[in-house]
């Protein structure tokens, strides 16, 4: 079963940038000073998504990296999603130093 | 100047899997074996770029990775697309061995 809506919004209070989008995605925008500095954040999100087995939608728009989560096997929202989205972040404030 | 329609649909003749979208942006979707076989490319793609200094948007959807080009400059298609498109497909066919 995927968390409700305001399950969600429970969880992101303590997730730094999330945001839902259709009730049925996690969805959080990282900027960068440079292009190359996205792609190795995309490196990092990989090297977690491959270690979760569960995979990020992303789009690299020149310096903004944008990352949406969904569990698609349960149409919504799950406790991975939110799992991964802090490691997301844990990586994006190291990254930024 | 961008290319016309005419002209670019010329220039797409002679390369493989890239089709033109609202006439205004070159497109192609690249399917890999695995989703860190996809990111090896976005990492390839990302060195080329950036020796171009011209960055395609970029969307990483599991094993499928999709490259957009347009000159924002000019509005269109110019030499530098199809330039940068003709070395992902090299990156790509070496990628796939």
């Amino acid at each position: 079963m995927p968390f409700t809506p305001q399950e969600v919004e429970v969880h992101l209070e303590q997730l730094e940038g999330w945001e839902m989008e259709e009730e049925r995605w996690i969805i959080r925008k990282f900027t960068f000073s440079s292009f190359m500095k996205g792609i190795a954040f995309v490196d990092e999100v990989a090297a977690i998504s491959e270690a979760f087995n569960h995979h990020p939608f992303i789009t690299i728009d020149h310096r903004t990296v944008t990352l949406r989560l969904t569990s698609w096997e349960v149409g919504g929202i799950t406790g991975i999603d939110i799992k991964e989205a802090a490691q997301y972040n844990e990586a994006f404030d190291k990254a930024r130093g």
